[in-house]
This record gives structure tokens, C-alpha cells and sequence, in this order.
């Protein structure tokens, strides 16, 4: 997988950041670590002149995103006629308490991919996605979980969209706020979120681990 | 605030879940919850033809959600035109691992809210909204920070979507595997996924703090 890190993505008018520019970045290493630490993303499209957003999972293999689901996703079919699409990716990293009301925020990193989805027909490739699908939230789950056959594979549907058009946004650290509120005797900082996983629930049906 | 939680929204030929129709909720209770619990959403528009997906804070009052940001916000300044906007609000809750690949899926809740925002011009509207935007997140915050002023209000712009077409898509449980691989010697089940807030970290600037 090759990927030069120290690249970054142009700008273009509709990917630059134009409310804080301060936050943007537009550097592939930001970008990349965003897209592999979220599990989900949220894809906008059109359909009948009105905006949809689904969330679906999704992986970064170099510079290309996947998605993929039944054929049946209305999501799907409608992407896979190459229409314009808006992939957004949200990690959402603390609450800002700031003194005022109005200076409250959220620390997040965020990436927003502008494309059109391709269709992926061929079955290797599909193959290889749908394993880097699955290594993406758990790796190396792939090694023990029985792999897809051609006729499972002939019954996904895999879309792909190439990070050219990407930004990222980020912010980090505590509240701004006036300065004639620093005094007052408000507590003031963040409090971080992280997302965690619990403990392994197992399938009733599991009769035969070994593992 | 009013609001009857054993009413559902009527399902409409944008709103109704065609896909897995047995994952879909309509009822004011799932949906209202997915909202309450959520602190980030997903704004689709249409911007020069094309879709954009922005996340932003958000809070539901009743049967109304509001947004809130700069008047200088891209987004803010379109939606206020009161075009078509999807508002998608997605909670993930676990990684459900199979025994085959293709069958690996995730336990989530998500809400899709079509309609067209509004501008709320009232300054009492809006510092309500203000606040509720900050209880959401933190509640009893809001007893605390200073309260926006007359300025601040009318430096805010804040858009309200009311909650009319609505969806709500929920996947709960193990894996759904075939049968035939049900046998297979793999662990399968599911890693439940959940937000928790860490250790509050105070702004360095905190010099006056009483709690």
C-alpha cells in the first residue's frame, strides 16, 4: 500500500476550509489517521433533487475509500450511477466548557471527501475490500472467519471513491473566551470522550469455539 | 414541552426504510432517545449540485431539532435559504463479528430527519435554543456560564428543522450467520461500543475556579 504521508491533498474551492481556516488541514498523514480511527461514515448524495445522508462502514486502502452493502441499498445503487458524492468522517474528542454560554464547543476531527463512487466488478478486488472491511474494525479477524465465496461475492455490491478532494478539520484544546470572562468563577476546560469496547459478548449459537 | 411518546411519524415515500424493513422504527420514543443521546449530527445539503455533509452539535426540544454557528457558516447561510436538508444522526453501539466474512456487521442506532430549516429570528427563540443546545451536553451548565448577551444572541445564527419526516433504523444482537457455518470452529458474537467521557481537564486559565 503506498502512500506518501508528507503529501498533501490540494485544496480546491469546493474542498478548502473557508469558517477557521485555522482548523483545516489538508496533509494525508491528518487525513489518513482520521479515516482509519473512524469506524463509520456519514455519505451524502442526491436523490429526486433532495439531499440523503446514510451512515455505512467503511476503509481506507491507500487513496481509495470502500463502501459496500447489498445490492438491494438504495444508497448504493444510486451511488454506483457515478453521481456526486460527500463522504464525511466525524471523531468526536472532548466537550468545551467554556465561561459563557455562547463559547461552549467540541474538540472533533473530521474529513470530507467530495467524488464520485465507482463501482468495483472486479471480484478480486471486491474480495480484497470486503477483507479490508473487516481488518479495519478487527484486525486480523480475517484469518479466522470463513472468507466470502464468488457467489457471495457476485452478491455484494463494492463502491469506491479515490481521496482527492479531501479536507480535514480540527480542533483541539480548551475554551477561547472573553477575555472580561476569564475572572468569573466558572470552571472551565474539556472533558475528553473516547469511544471504548466492552466485553465480548458470544453468539448463543456458539457451540464449537475454540477460540 | 410537549410531546406524545407513544405517536409515530407517518412514514412517506422519502422517509420509509425500504432496506431491512425490519430494522425500521417510527415510533416518537425510539427516535426521540437516538436523538437525546446523540451529541453530534450529519447536515446534508445541496450546494452548486452538489452534496455536502457537515456534523455539528445539535439538540432536539420537542418536535423541533436545532443547529446553531456562525453567521458566517457556508452551511448556516445555505440552509437558511430553506432548502431540502437530511439531518442524519447515527449512534453506533457495537461491532457484531461473524463467522464469515460478508456476515460481520455493526449494532447501531440512526435517525434520518428530512425537512427544511428555519431561521430563528426571535432573540428569546434563540437564547433558549442556545441554552438547550448546552444542557444537552452538559446539564445544568447553563445555571453556571454566563448567559449570552443581547450582542452574542444576534451574532448567532440558529436554524430549527422540525421533526416531521423521520426514521429511525436500529440493529441490535449477534450475527446472523448461515447455518451452515454455524459449526465452524471461529468465535462470533458481539463487542459492544460505547462513549465515555474521561477525566476533566481545567483550562489553564482557570484562576478563579470554585468547583
Amino acid at each position: 500500500m503506498y502512500c506518501n504521508e508528507d503529501a498533501t491533498y490540494a485544496p480546491t474551492a469546493q474542498t478548502a476550509v473557508r469558517r477557521l481556516p485555522e482548523r483545516a488541514h489538508y496533509d494525508r498523514a491528518t487525513v489518513h489517521a482520521i479515516l482509519d480511527e473512524a469506524l463509520v461514515c456519514h455519505v451524502g448524495f442526491v436523490h429526486d433533487g433532495r439531499p440523503v445522508v446514510i451512515p455505512t462502514t467503511f476503509v481506507r486502502d491507500g487513496e481509495t475509500l470502500f463502501v459496500h452493502g447489498s445490492p438491494a441499498s438504495r444508497m448504493l445503487r444510486t451511488l454506483s450511477r457515478e453521481i456526486d458524492a460527500c463522504v464525511t468522517v466525524t471523531l468526536l474528542d472532548g466537550l468545551v466548557l467554556a465561561r459563557s454560554t455562547v463559547h461552549h464547543s467540541m474538540n472533533y476531527r473530521s474529513v470530507v471527501v467530495l467524488g464520485r463512487a465507482r463501482r468495483i466488478d472486479d471480484l478480486g478486488t471486491r474480495d480484497a475490500a470486503l477483507r479490508a472491511l473487516v481488518e479495519h474494525v478487527v484486525p486480523g479477524r480475517t484469518a479466522q472467519a470463513r472468507a466470502a465465496t464468488e457467489k457471495e461475492l457476485r452478491g455484494t455490491l463494492v463502491l469506491a471513491v479515490d481521496l482527492e478532494h479531501v479536507s480535514a478539520k480540527v480542533r483541539t484544546g480548551g475554551p477561547l473566551d472573553e477575555e472580561a470572562d476569564l475572572s468569573l468563577p466558572v470552571w472551565a476546560g474539556e472533558i475528553p470522550l473516547r469511544m471504548v469496547r466492552g466485553e465480548p459478548v458470544p453468539d448463543p449459537l456458539v457451540h464449537n469455539s475454540r477460540s
